[in-house]
């Protein structure tokens, strides 16, 4: 959590840390300004000292926000730096090194935050000339934040909570939105008798969505063979067949950014086929004996192994056993999941991760047949309790089959 | 425009660039790989070939929307170098390498995209010690892609013009929402009453944007004090008082992420302070005469200077008269847009940049006093024709006041 921030910089011998870029998408930035929305900051973080965020002028007043000591380019007389450089890189490159003189800073100084690839590749590396006796580095695995963001503290979790439990109740209104229509000829309709489609129903959630402060970022909501493919997000033109497989992989946020929610449900309309039944079950098995055995002090890695031995004994491909299968079990069993939608821990077979007090992660087995035209996968987020006990944030019921009228 | 893009690289020497991330807020991503949603990518372009676009194999549908030749981690056996080389990072670092000897990439590649700076930094610094023959870059002010973006072709005109449609329109609704409610006491309220809130109005107008398939990009709706700062996007529970400027700055996109609108006006609910309304006329001034001395080859810092001419001679302090001032005029004039909110051509003093036809840019005077309660901004966004023709994309009216039932 925030509080071991200082802890971890001094294990990899940090002395300051720099998050760039705008708030917008850019969780380190989020994680120390407390949320505050400027559209480019720097803020600095010495080791054992609270953080100083550096604006412009005209975001004062969002800086502010966070509640941090604040800057703004005027304290380094931006306007002249550019004049005299010549350049915005360039005089952005001297108002660092003016910061980090301003503020003392030595040592090993570690950058994060959100940007072009080239230009902070150009950047830093400019950076380093200029300011030799420092030690200008980033990280290339895991990082502080990666680590800070594995334990929540109670502000965290009381976020995260809340946006589970409106997610829920749009899954819920979602569900009910479905069955308010009939059928007619094998697929749903709505009064007029056109056939509904998956860019209705999308449109119809990201509005509950928003009526309860949360934001949308790109459903899934895939029928058929897309549904056999994990990321497809599915056709919007595309009609609610009965008897196919649906995924619907629902993972909003707070609106304007903030801590996510990550569900799915696997539903069929009307009736499902004994095929798709047979997975559906096959995957609640491995769900099952996953939420069964999560246990603190376990690695991640060996719930991925577990639902590779399920899978592969029921007789599917894995990625263990036919590595770059597209078909059976394909993915990673979870993640970690906060201001990111990825995060740690880690369920890839070669992660070191393990299951620890204060973790939030997805468990989500998946079984995916394309050309047989269907996926299955069922995903919950689940917290770990300080004593260790594992609770399902997620408790909306997992039925395969939603029931309607007509046929 | 996008087909002026191997003339771009060749100016500059690049053999071949590479667009790093994911492809939300990615702008160069969206414009190369046409929009496809897809969550990690490396895109290739060597100089006078179409890209190649390398995703995971999980990816392969939506990165096929793309219409790009495709190639997945599978083709680099990116599950052994993960493996192999012991981490992520180095694999990845390794993957670039193979992917660069595949194609026969040599000489010079510049980097874009988006990511964390310093792992960026990292990872491109590791590629230039593996890749000794190779020239790895990036771009520190205007890239190709801002100068490919600096004119856009007719599909994009078309996209563009359909957002800024549809952003009038929510406008309109919004004004008449507020019309919609009567005053009490010197404020609008509800039929309940209670006060009617600037985040209900901003919850009203995310809502209008939906159904026209837009998102916001946290709009500005400021009263009072708060429309004195530019970036302040106002404070949720403020009611809307009368005779109190109201910025209302609308910027949303294509909604998943695509083209922008950028407009805003400045309103009083039933009447209109004296000081504010000569203020308004004050902008309204500047704001004409720029539109009507727009031409093409001129410099966009001679607006710039223009507008300081006028603000200073009606006596207001701006950035030249007075630098580093928060009171008066404080900002540029204007931005172009596209897939970014803020791209070329640049309005600052120090812009080199010069009206061309294709360009999309916005022409926004404003007037500034946080400490007396008030600012004022009006704000288009104009096309530039191939005759060099301008044309308001915002034909929205610019009455200051809004009249209300009640007060």
């Amino acid at each position: 959590m925030k509080a071991d921030l200082d802890n971890l910089m001094a294990a990899r011998g940090f002395d300051a840390l720099v998050v760039l870029g705008p708030a917008a998408e850019n969780h380190a930035l989020h994680y120390l300004a407390n949320g505050a929305k400027i559209s480019d900051g720097i803020l600095l973080k010495k080791r054992g000292e609270a953080p100083l965020l550096v604006c412009s002028p005209m975001e004062r007043d969002e800086a502010a926000k966070s509640g941090l000591p604040l800057a703004t380019h005027n304290d380094f007389d931006l306007h002249k730096l550019i004049q005299e450089k010549g350049s915005y890189f360039e005089a952005e490159v001297h108002m660092l090194a003016a910061l980090f003189e301003r503020q003392g800073v030595a040592g090993t100084v570690s950058f994060y935050g959100l940007g072009d690839p080239g230009q902070s590749y150009m950047m830093l590396s400019r950076l380093a000339e200029i300011c030799p006796a420092l030690r200008i580095v980033g990280e290339t695995e895991t990082t502080v934040f990666d680590e800070a963001y594995t334990t929540k503290d109670p502000a965290e979790l009381a976020a995260i909570k809340s946006v589970a439990a409106r997610t829920n109740t749009v899954m819920a209104e979602a569900v009910d939105f479905l069955k308010s229509h009939k059928a007619q000829e094998g697929r749903l309709v709505k009064a007029d008798g056109d056939p509904l489609t998956i860019g209705e129903v999308k449109r119809f959630v990201r509005g509950r969505l928003l009526d309860y402060d949360l934001e949308d970022s790109e459903m899934i909501f895939a029928i058929g063979r897309d549904a056999g493919v994990p990321h497809s997000r599915g056709e919007a033109d595309d009609p609610l067949a009965l008897g196919r497989s649906i995924i619907f992989d629902l993972f909003p946020r707070e609106l304007g950014g903030g801590y996510y929610h990550d569900m799915t449900r696997t539903f069929c309309l009307g009736y499902a086929p004994p095929e798709v039944k047979e997975v559906y079950d096959q995957v609640m098995f491995a769900f099952h004996a996953v939420m069964e055995t999560l246990a603190v002090g376990e690695k991640a890695a060996s719930y991925q192994a577990l639902v590779n031995d399920i899978f592969e004994s029921q007789g599917h491909p894995t990625t263990r056993s036919h590595p770059g299968t597209v078909e059976g079990y394909v993915h990673s069993l979870g993640h970690g999941l906060g201001l990111q939608i990825h995060s740690r821990p880690r369920f890839s077979p070669v992660s070191e991760d393990a299951v620890e007090p204060g973790q939030v992660f997805t468990v989500e087995p998946g079984l995916y047949y394309p050309e047989r035209g269907y996926g299955v996968r069922i995903e919950d987020t689940v917290y770990v309790d300080e004593a260790g006990a594992i609770h399902s944030l997620t408790p909306f019921p997992k039925d395969l089959v939603i029931p309607v009228e007509g046929r």
